[in-house]
C-alpha cells in the first residue's frame, strides 16, 4: 500500500497503553474553554453552538460550492440517452400528471415508457418458479410446515439447495459470485451450446445486470487516452457512456441499414488499421448480438470473421448476448460456440481468442430489470488479468445475491416431470408469443407510415425506424430543431412525447450516419391503442411540416 | 453524442424499404461461396467449419494474449486489502479442507473469517421483519389467502404499501431510487438528528451499499491527477482502491492512536495548506464514523471542525457513517445534524459546505451485506452537480431494487403497537446486545496477550489492535518477513491464519504510522473457542520469535 502521505513520517513511538486522552490538547491555541459540544444540543442549549460559530465567524470566508466545471470532464461530457433528454422530460410530464391528475392540461393521462426496455414496467407479470424460490431464500421460514405456505416441491427443494450451498442472501458471497452459481451456469453455457464444448466456472463471474461487467472490462482496457473500442452504430448508449468516463475513444463501425442493419468485417479490419495509422491501439471489439437496438441478429460467418478478427489483432471480443432468448426470426449462435468450434478445428489460431460474453436476467422472458443479475463468461483471458477483474469485483464486494440467485433459475429452469415445469412453460411461452405479437404490431403499424422505414424484427425488445422524409420537410424539421439546438430526431421525439405521452429515444443517442434519423422504441408497452396514437401523430407531424409553413 | 467515427462520413442515401440482402455481398473477395455456416454444425457437418477455418488459416498469424502490462494501469496498482492476499490463502485453505476433509493436514476444521463485517455468513440470523416484508415483495402472491402463508398484519400492510407506490421490484426504479423510498429515508433523516432539521427527498440517492456512493463520489471530484483526497490513516482500504482507479492522490491524515484514534483538525489544515503549495488540489475530506477499522467515534467538537475546514476551504466532506448503530459507548452525532445546526446559527459561513453522508444496510443490526442496501444525502451540491452523479447512476440503470425496500425497511421499522413490534425489539437488541458482549471478550483477549495494545471498542463492527513486540522480536520478525517480502503484520497474520484458520487483515492494508504494527479483526465469530484459540497462537508466536533463533 503506497500512499502519498505529506505529513512528516513519524517515528515508532511507544504508546500508553488503553489511554484515551481527549482531543483538545492540540487545539489549546483556537480552544482553550470546555468543549461547547461535551452536551447534545437541545433548543435550550443553543447557546453551545454559537460559541462555536463565533469562533470561527471570522476566521474563514466561506468558499463557493462547486460547479460542473471543477468536476472530472468525463463524467460532465459522458451521455447517456436511454435515461437522458426526452425521458427527463417524460419524468416531469409524468410528475405533473400525478399533482393535477384532473387540471395538467395534457392531451393524454399517462406516459407510455417505451424508451427503456423494463417490462415489470409495462405490466409482465415476473414468472412464478422465479419469485416462489427468491421468496424463500428472503425467509427460508416458509419451508415450514408452521408457515402455512404452500410451494411446489420443486420450488421447496431449490431453495433449500440454494440454502444448502450458499448461505444466507444477506451475506456478501464471493466478489466473483457464489460458487454454486457459477457451477449452474457453467452447466447452461456447455448445454446451450450444443453440449461438445465445456464450460468452466472459474471463467464465470457473476456481475450486476451485464452493465458492471461492461464497466470492469473497459476500465482494465482503458490504458490511456489512446485506447480505443470498437462499437457498432447505432449502438447500446453504455458503450459510449462508459469510454467516455474511461476517457478513452470510441471507434464506430457502422452496422448496414440496407442489409438489415448487417456487421462489416471488412469496415471493421479498415478501422483496426485506421486507427493505428492515427496512434489509436483498439483494445477491445463490442458485439451486441441480438442487436440493440437494431433487433439483428448474426450469421455464424460474420461471427467468425469476428473472431478472426479479434485473433489476429490480439483484441478482445465483448460479445453482449443479454437478448440470446428474445429472438423472433433466425438463430443465435453463441460467440463461445463458435469460437469453440474454430478452436477445435485449428487450436493455434484461436486458442489465444480472448473473449467475454454477457447475459443477465433482466431481458429475455424473465425481464427482471430491477433485481440486477447477471454474469460474464471469460474465455482465452490470462489469470493474472482476470485476477485484476476479481480485484475490481472485490472494490464493490460482491454483487447482490438475490440478484445472482436469479440467474441460477433462469440458467437451470424446472425440469419436464418437476412440479412447476408446466406453468414454467406455460408462462415463459405466454410472455414470449406475447413479446412476439407485440413486435409484429408495431412493426406493422410503423410499416404503414408514409415517411418511415423500418426492419421486420428479428430480435431484441426494439424497433429502430428510421425517419424518411422529403427535402422539403427535412428542410423545415432541420431549421426549427436547429433554432432549439436539437436534432431533427429529438425534434420528432419531444413532438410525439407531447402530444401523446409515448416516450421513445431518438437515433443520435445510439449513433447513426450523418443525415439519417432513427428512433429506437420498445414494443413492451401493452395494448395496441399507443400504437395507433403513435400512427395518428405521425400523420399529423407529416401533414404540419408538409403543408405549413412552421 | 460525439463519436470518432474513423470511416468517411456517408451521406443521406436512400434505402430500400425492408430489404434483407445477405451480408456476404462486400466479402466476395474471400468469400465467393456458400455460406459455410448456413447450417448449424454438428459432429456431422464439421466439414462446414474446416472450410472457413482453412480460408484464414495463412492469412493471418495469431496475436499473444493479453497482459497485466497492457491493462489501465491504475487498475493494476489499486489495492483492496479486505479481500486481498490474507483472505484470498484462506480462501485457498478452505477449498484444501472442502476437498479433502480428512486428509488436509491444517491443525483446525475450518476458516473462521474475522477479514470482514460480514456477519450474516458468521450465522447472525435476519431480522424477520425484513425478510418477511422482502419476501411478499419477491411473491406478492403471499398475500392472498389460498397462499397459506401466514404474516403478522403490520408485515403484509407494509408490502403492500410498497407495492402500491413502487410496483415490482423486477422493473428498473428510477435512477436516484423509488421515490416513495427516497421519501421514507428523509423522514428518517430528520427524526434521527432530533426533529428540528429537515432532510429532502431529493436530496437522497439509493446506492449499491455505500461503496457505490463512494465510487460516484470520488469519480466526479477526480479532475485530474492532482485531485488529493483528505483521507483518515487507518482508512478502509474502499478508499484507497477507488482513489487510485481515478488517478487522483491519496492524502493520509493520521489518527491519533495515543488519544483513542482521535482526529487532529489542526494537521488537515496544515496537509490542505501543504498539499496546495506541492500542486495538490483537495477534492474531499473523508471521514469515517464511527471509525472503520479503529471504532474510534467523533466528538461534536471534532465535527463541528471538520465542518468548518470543508466551509472555508470549499472541499467536499464525505461522511462514511454505515456503523452509525454500532454505538456502544459515546455518542453518535451524525455529520448532517451538526452542520444543519451550524447553519441555523451562522447561515452565511455554512451555506455553501457539501456533505454527502453515506448508510448501509450492511451493517448496524441489520447485517444484510448481500442485499446491497445503500443510499447517499447530497446536501449543498449545486443541482447541475447532482444532475452528474445522477447520469453516472442512470449509467448503471438502477440499485437492486430489493436493496432499496431493505433501506425502507431499515429507516421505517415496525412502531410500538404494531403486530412485528415485539419480536422487531427484541431480535434487534439481542443482536446488539451480542456484538456488545462479543466485542468485549474479544476486547479483554487482546488486553491479556503479551505485546498487544488495544483500545477499548466504542463503536464500529472492528478491533484494531497494535503489536508492541521488543527491538530483538521485531529485529527478527523484519529479517523474516523481508525474506518474503513482506510486512510484520502480513507474516503475523499468514502464522495465524496457518496456526488457527483464523484470517484477519494486516494492518498495512488500512495504513499506518510507519514501524508500527496492527491487524483489524471483526468480533463477529460467535463463541469464544476462536478468541482462546488466538491466544494460544500468540503466546507460542512471541514465545517463537523471542526464545528461538528463528
Amino acid at each position: 500500500m503506497k500512499l502519498t502521505i505529506l505529513t512528516t513520517k513519524y517515528p515508532l513511538q511507544s504508546f500508553g497503553k488503553f489511554t484515551r486522552i481527549h482531543n483538545n490538547m492540540l487545539r489549546t491555541s483556537t480552544s482553550a474553554s470546555a468543549s461547547p459540544f461535551s452536551t447534545p444540543p437541545t433548543t435550550n442549549n443553543i447557546n453551545s453552538i454559537s460559541s462555536i460559530t463565533r469562533r470561527f465567524k471570522s476566521s474563514f470566508v466561506p468558499a463557493e460550492p462547486l460547479t460542473i466545471h471543477d468536476l472530472n470532464e468525463q463524467t460532465v461530457k459522458a451521455q447517456y440517452a436511454v435515461r437522458g433528454k426526452i425521458p427527463i422530460i417524460a419524468d416531469g410530464l409524468s410528475e405533473l400528471i400525478r399533482k393535477s391528475p384532473s387540471s395538467h392540461g395534457l392531451p393524454f393521462t399517462k406516459i407510455v415508457n417505451a424508451n427503456i426496455g423494463n417490462p415489470q414496467q409495462l405490466d409482465q407479470k415476473p414468472l412464478t418458479w422465479y419469485r416462489q424460490v427468491l421468496s424463500i431464500l428472503q425467509y427460508p421460514e416458509l419451508l415450514n410446515e408452521d408457515s402455512g405456505a404452500k410451494f411446489p416441491s420443486d420450488v421447496k427443494k431449490r431453495a433449500q439447495e440454494i440454502l444448502n450451498n450458499v448461505g444466507s442472501i444477506g451475506a456478501y458471497s464471493s466478489s466473483q459470485g457464489a460458487a454454486y452459481f457459477r457451477q449452474s451456469i457453467a452447466e447452461f453455457i456447455t448445454k446451450r451450446d450444443g453440449g461438445e464444448f465445456a464450460s468452466n466456472a472459474n471463467d464465470i463471474f457473476l456481475t450486476s445486470g451485464a452493465s458492471a461487467a461492461v464497466s470492469y472490462l473497459l476500465q482494465i482496457l482503458s490504458r490511456d487516452e489512446n485506447s480505443g473500442f470498437l462499437i457498432p452504430i447505432p449502438q447500446y448508449p453504455l458503450y459510449t457512456a462508459t469510454i467516455a468516463l474511461n476517457n478513452a475513444k470510441p471507434v464506430g463501425y457502422y452496422l448496414d441499414e440496407s442489409k438489415g442493419w448487417a456487421t462489416n468485417p471488412e469496415e471493421i479490419r479498415q478501422l483496426i488499421k485506421e486507427s493505428a495509422d492515427n496512434g489509436i491501439s483498439i483494445k477491445a471489439l463490442v458485439v451486441i448480438n441480438p442487436g440493440n437496438p437494431t433487433g439483428a441478429i448474426l450469421s455464424r460467418d460474420d461471427i467468425a470473421e469476428l473472431i478472426s478478427i479479434s485473433a489476429e489483432h490480439g483484441i478482445v471480443l465483448i460479445a453482449d448476448e443479454v437478448y440470446q432468448e428474445n429472438v423472433f426470426s433466425g438463430k443465435f449462435y453463441s460467440f463461445k460456440r463458435i469460437l469453440s468450434e474454430l478452436k477445435e478445428k485449428n487450436h493455434a489460431l484461436y486458442k489465444n481468442v480472448q473473449l467475454a460474453s454477457l447475459h443477465s436476467t433482466s431481458k429475455g422472458v424473465s425481464g427482471e430489470c430491477g433485481q440486477r443479475g447477471g454474469y460474464m463468461e471469460l474465455v482465452g483471458f490470462k489469470s493474472d488479468v482476470k485476477d485484476i477483474i476479481f480485484k475490481l469485483a472485490s472494490i464493490n464486494l460482491c454483487s447482490v445475491v438475490s440478484g445472482q440467485a436469479m440467474v441460477e433459475l433462469m440458467v437451470n429452469p424446472p425440469k419436464k416431470g418437476d412440479e412447476s415445469y408446466d406453468l414454467y412453460v406455460k408462462e415463459t411461452s405466454n410472455i414470449f408469443e406475447n413479446l412476439k405479437t407485440r413486435a409484429k404490431a408495431l412493426y406493422q403499424a410503423f410499416s404503414n407510415m408514409e415517411d418511415v422505414s423500418v426492419d421486420k424484427p428479428q430480435g431484441a425488445m426494439y424497433l429502430f425506424p428510421s425517419l424518411r422524409f422529403d427535402p422539403k420537410v427535412y428542410h423545415k424539421l432541420f431549421s426549427r430543431a436547429k433554432n432549439s439546438d436539437l436534432e431533427i430526431d429529438d425534434l420528432y421525439c419531444i413532438e410525439l412525447l407531447e402530444n401523446t405521452g409515448i416516450c421513445c429515444v431518438p437515433g443520435n443517442g445510439f449513433g447513426q450516419k450523418p443525415g439519417t434519423y432513427h428512433l429506437r422504441t420498445t414494443f413492451l408497452p401493452p395494448g395496441e391503442e399507443w400504437i395507433q396514437r403513435w400512427a395518428k401523430f405521425h400523420k399529423d407531424f407529416v401533414k404540419k411540416y408538409k403543408d405549413t409553413s412552421v
